[in-house]
């Protein structure tokens, strides 16, 4: 039977609708990937993206290098645009939108890298997140990932976007604030409590000494995968060694699995973390894009996902296929 | 220059990027409108559908045809849900979800059909949100329409969806707040006060006695679109014969334009008016899906937009044409 879920955190609805899947298509999809005449993020190519920020290398390459946008979204521009009023309030995109190359290799996709080498893409995260919030005018540095073209990406060679914003975004300070709220009725963390209600139901996919990765309780995406340190902390940074080699160990099994059960299907991922001053338990969440939100999920709110979790999470862990796409 | 837009209403940001838009791209886009051999909406093959719930006849013949979702996200299941406890809430996805064919003609559009025609479709709405919200247990009827397999449809034939909720969804209730707010502030209603600015603004599209059409000020989709009664009212019902048609003429020319100068592209609209007991100035939202929501907009909430408000605008007035896909 379809039901509704609630968010753990944020007021936001999910209908589970699983009966749903085996309605007709009247259209087709085709969506090939072009194998580019020339790809802008390979190594030889260096000169074709804006001048290099940061990189890390390996016998004497880069294996992680850092650049500008080519087209930003918001840029360190110094002008000033004026509200007109209350009703028309705008302020200057400023801000930075930098570019991670997450390997020299075209087609490689990100769970095809070692732990060490994903290791190293969560350690530029960290620098160039600490380095771009240096900035004050820089209110939040937002890190997300853009995969396959369904997925939102322009080039196909596997990437991350770095992008520091004049404002807090909404969901970020939605979530702090419902769980400042929880902690104040409880004193307890929402995320360790969710943390701990999921490594013993039928959403968690895996887990280890130091990370857990589980379908959320109420997934807006099909095979929605959220992955969470243990340990209650905030960032990077804050993590161990062995805590952010377990981080990514996760990533790297359960975007394994996603690819290889799904033909390489289109995601994206963000990291969420709070601004300095303010506590939120770290998570990255992963979200498949093998269903599309339509006119019920931009005009109301409301989603309507047709994989429940517990199915997604027994997908993940191998016990059973999802006939998706 | 860039800038990040709020919208007139709800805490939602977008960054309008212009410069965007010249990004390249490895991904070539096929789509393709089988004809199918068989439709389930056309004359002939109403025993294809669940039993017919309602129709507006022309001569003998249905034009406006209602029926219920073969495969419904809600339905009216008077099982108990149980909630685990305050984190992992749920409850059953009562409702009902039905299906209203637009038109008897499958390769007709709703922006081909008659002012006529148009009036008597929102009349089915209004008849069937009325006949829904009856059971007390449906908090709200939401009306919404996915044009195109970009815009979630998976029946090609001119269809809209009804679908009435055990909830009022998110975004009809900030909106709902986010009105009272102004008023108990300004005496005012903010949909009134932002028709009156747009109507002197270069985001004005259409406009005549009764009802107006523009590009609102923090688009969140390409050439994204707002039509509005000028009076303040709340429902299809209170709106005069001359009022209904000014609407149903308005949104007539809104889609006979995105169609004709982009070649039919998908889209979404659907409707935003009060529950019983509040109040909130009725509006139709228009979405076309010329691009794609991903990390960024999932993750965050923030979203880019290449195409300016005041471009899109133009675009509708004949005035430039977008250079879209």
């Amino acid at each position: 039977m379809n039901e509704l879920r609630r968010d753990y955190i944020l007021d936001r609805w999910v209908i589970i609708a699983e009966e749903r899947k085996k309605r007709p298509q009247d259209f087709i999809r085709v969506s090939k990937k072009e194998k580019p005449k020339m790809c802008y993020f390979c190594p030889g190519n260096e000169h074709l993206t804006p001048p290099e920020i940061d990189r890390i290398e390996e016998n004497g390459r880069w294996i992680v290098r850092c650049f500008p946008n080519k087209f930003p979204a918001v840029i360190l521009d110094g002008s000033e645009i004026k509200s007109e009023n209350e009703i028309l309030r705008r302020i200057p995109a400023y801000g930075k939108h930098e570019v991670i190359a997450e390997t020299p290799e075209h087609n490689k996709n990100l769970s095809d890298l070692s732990v060490e080498h994903i290791v190293k893409i969560f350690l530029m995260y960290a620098r160039r997140i600490n380095e771009i919030k240096k900035d004050k005018k820089i209110k939040y540095v937002f890190v997300f990932k853009n995969h396959g073209e369904m997925g939102g990406a322009s080039i196909a060679h596997s990437h991350t976007q770095i992008i520091g914003l004049p404002i807090i975004p909404k969901i970020i300070m939605d979530e702090i604030n419902s769980a400042d709220e929880y902690k104040s009725k409880t004193g307890r963390c929402i995320f360790c409590d969710v943390l701990n209600l999921e490594s013993k139901s039928e959403r968690r996919i895996y887990e280890d000494k130091y990370t857990i990765a589980f379908a959320p309780f109420a997934s807006r995406f099909n095979l929605e995968v959220w992955i969470m340190p243990k340990r209650h902390l905030n960032f990077i940074d804050e993590m161990t060694n062995r805590e952010l080699k377990s981080f990514a160990n996760s990533l790297k099994i359960i975007l394994g699995r996603l690819n290889k059960s799904l033909n390489d299907p289109p995601f994206n991922f963000y990291l969420h973390y709070p601004p300095d001053d303010y506590d939120l338990h770290l998570h990255l969440e992963i979200a498949p894009r093998l269903s599309r939100f339509a006119g019920l999920e931009f005009g109301s709110g409301v989603v309507i996902n047709v994989i429940p979790p517990e199915v997604a999470a027994a997908h993940y862990r191998n016990e059973t296929e999802c006939n998706l796409i």
